[in-house]
């Protein structure tokens, strides 16, 4: 089964063509500044490296249509009919309290996510404009909806109810959705297939640590608790993203310093994180030469901050479940930043985390266990992959419909 | 010595008249709604129980006038001159940056409180007043100051920066500051003395519960970390506060409940934590009456998520000290709510925390060790007391100051 798995943000549209069969990607790439002047188009074939063109693109229907027919384009493609992709699968950010798991899209769904577009303002009305482009450009090809929020969706009332007034839950759905639910539900199936162990039996927990970064405590397979919030800027330190703060900042910086609620989003949103607290860059491969090879205070200070973060929210939620079996770093830095897995493991031997720091430090892909041999708590570097997990649901619900008719 | 501890409020003053030699508490009192059109005081002295008058009390000078004719009253005093009051405590809520530490009054310490306005806009001005009426009625009196934030000073980098631009730190001083420090520190001090334990050789977490609540990663006798932060809004769930929120949460209620940011101060300040909650009250004893009582689900479900909390907190705080060796509750709630002490303290013998349940439910005052004779962690319910532990610091200046003479 060949599935394009459609990740559609508000100015871009990212794509996988993958055979589930053998776990093949045949083609990938992305499209970025839609509706610009100029829209930047990158991609990759089986035949081919990355290239990039710039190009008119004036919206997601546009860009879809692109996408098709380089898939198609008897050089750079790699299916030769519309008719070979079987599925569509798409990433879609926030699905509210609507779903727990991922859902065969019909007009209920689009309905459904319209109604949580005031909870994911940017991210939702591009998602339905991905799925609408795709009615038009791949007419009858089934398409599935894999949220980001879905997996969350089994914690408990305790770990999900804000302390405000209830109403604002009951009126207006303020809760602890969470995201990155895909990953994290990867990444700890994995963990437990590499460990050769049952998901139900296991206490994990997966720190999917990249730009945005989230932590969740995934209790014999299901999320008891994550860090991220109503939205993706709760939790821990992100790139620009300040995580968790005392509520009372905002108005502070509002009644002290004069900002408009749209300048303390923007200070909260794309000024904080690491760019904020190092004033040195979102690039977490920045930070980790500023501490490595310049000893750059700024660079250890906002790693300082950004690894203590994490170790406080590792304690919390071994408490949350009563002890802790296996942790789990993924995500871009969470794979690829060894000096960030030492220093959040360092001094954990109170919980029986302990790792190796030469298996630590060497550059594999995959799944690596990092753990020391004498460590009770299975340390973990999985390299995640949201876009096949969608294509796994996706067929998997494909399948399931195909079996019932 | 005999020492007037004071505590201003914007519209009130607590106090208390201690013997400092022999712990004794010679009067106390309080005067609230200060210069509306009817003040209640209400006061004890060793000769009396508590009564309560109306009366007419413009400002804090008149308040403090008052206090003082009370306490000189021939029937209802209990000190015959002014003179025999030695020395002024004063319970100051922020001194900022300025003092790691208790300190004695002159005009630079009024000058930095005055500089720390803007962080404590309700209750630093309401100290100085208090300060300035001791100046006028009680001259030549001594005074120092007692500051909520100060033991907090100890913290490291890591735990009081927030992820938001520097210089937001730098020019604004937006940081964590912590309060309850008073509490924290003396019931800290009172765990080690009744273990018999030295406090520089403990890994304490003190859980200071009342209608305000914070909790505090003592660690070798330092504060490390703790849970209130710029103001006293973060952190645990309090009675009418929210304690931890995605810091969009004030953004969204702006843009989407038309709220201004007054209106979201007050639904977080005063309508939310457990009376937003469980919609029925702040008081912890309702909710306590709710849950064994009338099994109401709204209380139950406050609670949880209350005594959920904590226990994250715990837990972080265990993973930021590499363990915890003493776990203390205290204040109004912490002291008297054994449900909430046995819930939180509920599954978490992956840390060796086991508390005795018959021993909880005890009606003791001053310190009770209710741990299980196997728990591993010592968990104690130790009785606060933030005006004799004012008394002591106030007397500790003065004393050094006389040696220095």
């Amino acid at each position: 089964m060949k599935i394009l798995v459609l990740n559609c943000g508000s100015s871009s549209i990212k794509y996988q063509l993958i055979n589930k069969e053998n776990e093949e990607l045949l083609a990938e790439g992305i499209i970025e500044n839609i509706g610009d002047e100029s829209s930047l188009f990158t991609y990759k074939s089986e035949r081919h490296t990355f290239k990039k063109k710039e190009m008119i693109i004036a919206n997601h229907e546009q860009g879809l249509k692109d996408i098709i027919d380089l898939l198609l384009d008897k050089n750079k493609g790699c299916i030769s009919s519309p008719a070979e992709i079987d599925a569509v699968g798409h990433r879609v950010v926030h699905a509210g309290e609507y779903f727990s798991g991922s859902v065969f899209i019909d007009d209920a769904v689009v309905h459904a996510l319209k109604e949580c577009t005031h909870l994911a303002p940017l991210h939702n009305p591009a998602n339905i404009k991905g799925i609408e482009a795709v009615y038009k450009y791949l007419p009858g090809t089934p398409q599935c909806g894999v949220f980001d929020t879905a997996f969350h969706q089994t914690m408990p009332e305790k770990a999900y109810l804000y302390a405000i007034p209830y109403e604002l839950y009951v009126e207006h759905k303020i809760r602890r959705y969470g995201f990155h639910g895909t990953s994290h539900k990867y990444v700890a199936l994995k963990a437990a297939e590499f460990l050769g162990k049952a998901i139900s039996e296991l206490k994990i927990i997966t720190c999917h640590v990249g730009n945005g970064a989230s932590i969740t405590a995934v209790k014999y397979g299901d999320s008891i608790d994550t860090s991220m919030g109503l939205t993706p800027l709760e939790g821990l330190v992100m790139g620009t993203r300040c995580g968790d703060l005392d509520p009372a900042i905002p108005l502070f910086l509002q009644e002290n310093l004069d900002m408009s609620p749209a300048e303390v989003n923007t200070v909260l949103n794309k000024k904080s994180g690491m760019l904020g607290l190092s004033q040195l860059s979102n690039d977490m491969r920045t930070i980790e030469d500023g501490i490595i090879k310049d000893h750059d205070h700024r660079a250890i200070r906002a790693h300082d901050v950004y690894a203590y973060r994490i170790k406080k929210y590792i304690g919390a939620y071994a408490a949350a479940m009563n002890g802790v079996d296996v942790i789990v770093f993924t995500g871009g830095v969470g794979e690829n930043m060894p000096i960030l897995r030492e220093i959040v493991c360092q001094d954990m031997d109170y919980l029986g985390v302990k790792i190796d720091r030469d298996t630590n430090n060497q550059w594999v892909g995959g799944t690596l266990d990092i753990s020391a041999q004498d460590s009770k708590v299975k340390v973990l570097k999985v390299q995640t992959n949201e876009e096949l997990m969608i294509a796994i649901e996706t067929e998997k619900i494909i399948k399931s419909r195909d079996d019932i008719k």
